[in-house]
């Protein structure tokens, strides 16, 4: 796949359509509050002036605009059939982000429709391209809110949440020209929406490892939060003999291993003690008090499931030999989201049209998809990036393998069929 | 030995001079540079005020005074013979200290004194009751620099130490009224000082444990310290596979466990990893960086050390095994202080004297008798103190046990032969 001569017959030309991206991936990402790192958070100025650029570009594309109460600007391309496919992504970035993360989606989705619209063809179903404002959660601290109201699953309690500065998400709405009362009106009516589906990085580094530019997914991953907090006693580091000692670090760093070793086992699940705090945190001191975060994620609920009953079982146990206290507090529970078999198979033919081998995975980070799955079938499909790494300014993906990712999105609009998945 | 009905022959009330041991130890308790708690440091205004009363107190109990060039308080009691027996301790404190570490050692000193002074009788050797001010370490970067200035081991390069604020132990000092130049004749001459005694809380849980108010110390523990840092590779807790992860927390439980499980092989090592960060310190992000201490005691020298090499190797293997970066930096390694065999016998025959159980145990913590080694052989008497808490404003250590404690030292005293440690 890493040779044009091996494609298949198309008139996509991967190279100049990867650099369109690229151009537009480099115009996004100056987009920015602030000049030397990249930020752009949910209803800010800068979400703003990327929503301009963006419908800018769907209007060059052919699509017709409109934008609803939770800012996500929406492109319509008319079809026979008026039943529609959405293709979206977000354009909100997390604070110091990379320039590829949601942003690639909306850009492929409009680069796709312009193919379309530049050859005049007129399509058997319609397009929405969608560009959400709130994946991150990097402003409040809610996500999805914004691909929630496409869906028509908007939680209203959630117009009460309040950023760092203590602005509400309903006073940031208004400020951004919006009213919240039109929130229920961004919902697509029963059966308008045949399908969703998005392209995004990978964020991790399987298609690297495997030496793929494309993968398709499998499903998004469900996720389960522990804050986990050990009181133990503190003590002089020289004086309280080992079997006198309740060490809350010791016991917590049992509970790491244990975590590790459960996710190891069980193959399907990853495991994360990514935050640890320690008091007193004096080098001579056995520690009194340790809370740490577990991130437990897998795309089998019964495999997440399972790791969490077990962990919060064997941890108690850990806590009661080590005669340490411990508070487990589940601080998130979200079930799996499966992407759609059929619509994973198409996007599988449109990556093998191109000369790809057909590469599954589930997605290990939360997508707009776990929103849409609520209205319609997903699917997604992952775009290698340069060492797995996301999240951070050295996040990159090669213009190359963007044009990849539009011409398979380009080869599953052309084969797409609005009553395959009724 | 908790009934005086128990103890042998002696004109010796244990409350009444438990009370006045009290009573001197909430008078010093109440010299702080801050009203809501205990902070007295080194050469600052408080240590003026408590180093006065203690002076007063030691004129009371018949001692002539002197103050040398680093601020130890020295009360001289001469004897028959000009060779003395040295008996002190500490009056600094941690930060948010309690009242009977180092202060009880002073307190027990004077009123030992006092004892033999009131009855009139001239002993057949010398007494100096040392008060010195810098055991704890709170003010500069290093510790035990009034006792190595009277053992005569003082290292001038301390002098050039600064403190948070950037004033130096040789700023400092001449601020106290003292003079630089005069350290070399703080020590004491060869032959002048035969033993040194000291009384302290044990700052630890053992003498609670066997209910004991007394025990013998036999060494004081020798340290290494260790900065451990582990070099991983941050990542997204959802998208890295558990095989391709170089997570570095994962890697320092792994490190803590095994200090802890070596320790408890060991038996006579204690192993504490009592500091702890982690970065970025993020629920969802995979640990990059991890930096923790160990801090490693044993009073056998040949435990520790071995326990350092293990741990050094096997903390190696694991950081290889996971692919992970490791920095070890040893910033520590105190050989072990014996204590005197025949001064112990000699504390030992005056416990069991008050009818007390001789238990012989090792200290955890540094003390001031870590210098005076190197000028003569040196002794310990411990004292038991409530739940082992130490540093800490809990401290406690009953009226009845430190009577116990000066009672213990008078009878050592009426033993101690100076021609018996030759």
């Amino acid at each position: 796949m890493d040779r044009g001569a091996e494609m298949t017959a198309a008139p996509i030309d991967i190279d100049e359509i990867g650099e369109r991206a690229e151009t537009m991936i480099l115009a996004l990402g100056a987009i920015s509050a602030e000049p030397e790192r990249l930020v752009r958070l949910f209803l800010s100025p800068e979400h703003r002036r990327a929503a301009n650029l963006v419908a800018d570009w769907m209007e060059d594309a052919g699509l017709s605009l409109s934008e609803d109460a939770l800012g996500t600007v929406r492109g319509h391309l008319p079809g026979a059939d008026p039943r529609r496919l959405l293709i979206g992504s977000h354009i909100d970035t997390v604070i110091d982000a990379g320039k590829y993360d949601g942003n690639l989606g909306v850009v492929a989705g409009i680069l796709a429709v312009d193919h379309f619209s530049r050859a005049g063809r007129r399509l058997p179903f319609s397009i929405d391209v969608l560009a959400f404002g709130d994946e991150e959660g990097s402003r409040f601290t809610t996500t999805l809110n914004s691909s929630a109201a496409v869906a028509g699953v908007f939680n209203p309690a959630r117009l009460d949440q309040a950023d760092r500065d203590g602005v509400t998400l309903a006073d940031a709405l208004v400020a951004y020209g919006k009213n919240p009362a039109q929130i229920p009106a961004a919902a697509y009516k029963p059966g308008e929406a045949v399908a969703y589906v998005e392209v995004h990085i990978e964020q991790g580094p399987v298609l690297e490892a495997r030496n793929q530019p494309l993968g398709v997914v499998t499903a998004i991953v469900g996720q389960t939060y522990f804050t986990v907090e050990i009181l133990g006693e503190a003590g002089h580091a020289g004086t309280v003999p080992m079997s006198l000692r309740r060490d809350a670090l010791a016991g917590a760093a049992e509970m790491i291993r244990l975590a590790e070793e459960m996710a190891r086992e069980q193959r399907d699940v990853v495991a994360t003690v990514g935050r640890l705090s320690v008091q007193p945190n004096a080098s001579n001191v056995i520690p009194s008090h340790v809370v740490f975060t577990l991130d437990l994620r897998s795309t089998s609920d019964a495999s997440r499931r399972r790791t969490a009953e077990r962990f919060r079982a064997e941890a108690r146990a850990i806590a009661e030999r080590r005669h340490l206290g411990i508070t487990l507090t589940q601080t998130r529970d979200t079930p799996t989201t499966l992407c759609d078999p059929r619509l994973q198979d198409a996007l599988a033919s449109s990556v093998a049209s191109l000369g790809g081998e057909p590469l599954r995975l589930g997605s290990g980070a939360g997508h707009d998809g776990q929103s849409l799955a609520k209205l319609c079938p997903i699917g997604m499909l992952f775009v290698r990036c340069r060492g797995g790494v996301s999240h951070n300014p050295m996040e990159y993906a090669s213009p190359r393998d963007m044009g990849y990712a539009v011409a398979a999105l380009i080869r599953f609009i052309e084969t797409f069929d609005p009553n395959g998945l009724a």
